[in-house]
């Protein structure tokens, strides 16, 4: 059985022939045959007004100028239209949701502060959280006891007097577990009982069967994060958004970093995805929704191998590997070399990476079919005898 | 005669119509007939492999995929050499100059450290710095005794022992000052004998006549910023980087904010515009230096007005008008009414910003011809009888 403390070691290699971590992304970016299940991103989007969008700003040559540094009123608008956040509050575009998300946790956080996340989870919020707050609480959440979430009530174990922030991915990454609304309800009262914020990062919403916004309940403790990369498959125009009061949101642009703006390419990208959403987004949930039952399938077929959770709410899940004694990174660098990019638990949690591979499946069911096959190939493989 | 202070009241009036800088920057971004003289951008570039290359990228749907985190190694390869700074540097490429001027002051500045930036100046960066510094001394240049620059003789009488990074702009915006070999020379004496920074702003390098890098003679003590908002033409994509050491640049990749990378159609001009930079470059500059005689001109005309600087090494110039008894601000009202954009002195001055209106020249020919009348009429009109 392999260490957490092991795995860490482990995880630093990077695969063969690679010398540093931007080289290996750019192999991955480049090859033209590679099937990306490694970073959630979503390629099921075909020729379509999003891209027809860009096209045109394109050759309009409005490159040239610079945007309005909040954002194009009109995109602002129909994102809070989007999540029916109209009234009561204002939002800032940001490059790339993870801009956003360091934007807020600058704003709101002091050094005094405490913040609680979840592991696994997306770790840039735990580094970001560590730079302007005292402490970092990150709780195990990977056992079928808390249903593979941070639950309100481990929040409240949890938390102390100088908790400010809690963050809540939903769905989460990797695991694809998100909240029912009767939870989203507890956390929003304990945010409001308690004076601290709830940081609702909603990345992968629109692929949730259903999905509650914490600024409902609570829209005075809330932050919303918002992104482009994954249900408008965007990923690479690095366009995201933060949603709260105008209280908030005031403040915040005080400590802005681009003070000139978000990509124009990207804002008319978005601008053209949030009006045409109707057009495709059931095609691609349903994609999404048909390719898990195939990895489901194919992981049933592995002795030792498990979904913790199935189905999940994202366009991504995580499939542990602990009782097959195969490492995740074998089995990433396996599948790599029959062009299938996936990710080692260590991306996404420090203390049970060495358990799991995330793989993200809203792409091409041709390619979920191939990995179904290389997975199954690659545990035979890789089984110690 | 209009004091300083009242000027920075004044300076907060919107123009007409408008109820936030967001809305009013949206109006001039969308109004087709507008000459944009106001943010020093480059509308000089004809349909190009730039355009080309990122339609190529936008068809490609390269735009699903997340690029490598600090940038395509191409890319990278390309901006150190268009400097001749392949050996002993490393580069991060970033959402803008900005996000890289950010990511460098974050870096290198303790709370004990001072800053040293002269007024006029690029303001985000005293911004940034007081962020993360001590103190900030803004030291003066408005005045023909310096020519209109820092020298480092005005940075030596200024310094003290816990001066940390010398910021220096070259060209400066907005006045379009540049330094001499000997001058860049002398900074980097400085910088290496008292262990401090050079923070080498060259986002204007390819419209001087001439040019010089502090990171040739001082390369452990400078870190060097580059835009491709400003030769490039490609504002709206929001792409830059910074160069330095080996060892400042892993520093300052360990806080780096986007751990995405930088929108990859951005990347992608970015590629293309160095790879034909030969084929274009010329002609910008040739129609960049010929507008500015024509400026010349009209502000000859106008009693009380003249160029401090002139011919400016950037693609902008200020035009102080404080003889004249006229606000700056009331020009570039006037001047928006004519469909003219240009920017009032405070946007790039806390000391001076009363005196100046600044505009930039690298638009074609007849913006300049219209803004040669209409600064002249602008005058006349508003002059105090």
């Amino acid at each position: 059985m392999i260490s957490p403390k092991k795995y860490a070691r482990a995880a630093k290699r990077l695969p063969k022939g690679f010398k540093t971590v931007n080289e290996f992304f750019n192999y991955v970016y480049h090859d033209e045959e590679m099937i990306w299940m490694g970073q959630n991103t979503n390629h099921l989007h075909e020729e379509n007004d999003i891209m027809y969008s860009m096209l045109d700003s394109v050759k309009n040559k409005d490159y040239c100028k610079y945007p309005p540094p909040e954002g194009f009123p009109e995109l602002k608008d129909l994102i809070l239209k989007d999540l029916d956040l109209t009234s009561g509050h204002d939002i800032f575009v940001s490059a790339g949701g993870t801009e956003s998300l360091y934007l807020c946790m600058n704003d709101i956080l002091e050094s005094t502060d405490n913040v609680i996340t979840c592991d696994p989870g997306y770790l840039i919020i735990d580094n970001f959280a560590s730079r302007f707050a005292d402490h970092v609480t990150s709780i195990p959440i990977y056992n079928e006891e808390c249903g593979y979430k941070m639950t309100p009530e481990l929040v409240r174990k949890n938390m102390d007097e100088n908790t400010k922030l809690v963050s809540l991915i939903d769905p989460l990454n990797p695991l694809g577990t998100c909240y029912t609304k009767e939870e989203i309800k507890e956390f929003a009262d304990m945010a409001i009982d308690n004076d601290l914020y709830l940081l609702h990062d909603i990345t992968y919403r629109d692929f949730a069967r259903e999905h509650h916004l914490a600024a409902k309940y609570a829209p005075e403790h809330t932050i919303t994060t918002y992104s482009f990369s994954k249900i408008y498959g965007m990923a690479g125009l690095r366009i995201g958004a933060f949603i709260s009061t105008p209280e908030i949101v005031t403040s915040a642009k005080s400590i802005v970093i681009n003070d000139l703006g978000t990509n124009v390419v990207a804002q008319m990208g978005a601008l053209a995805a949030l009006k045409s959403k109707s057009t495709w987004l059931d095609r691609i949930r349903d994609t999404t929704r048909g390719n898990q039952k195939i990895i489901k399938k194919a992981v049933d077929n592995v002795e030792g191998a498990f979904l913790p959770v199935y189905p999940s709410d994202g366009n991504m899940f995580v499939i542990d590997l602990y009782e097959t004694g195969v490492e995740p990174i074998d089995v990433a660098e396996f599948l790599l070399e029959r062009k299938i990019f996936a990710r080692e638990g260590n991306y996404t949690s420090k203390l049970f990476g060495h358990r799991y591979l995330r793989v993200s499946f809203s792409i091409p069911r041709a390619g979920v079919e191939k990995f179904a096959v290389d997975f199954q190939d690659a545990i035979e493989t890789l089984r110690p005898k």
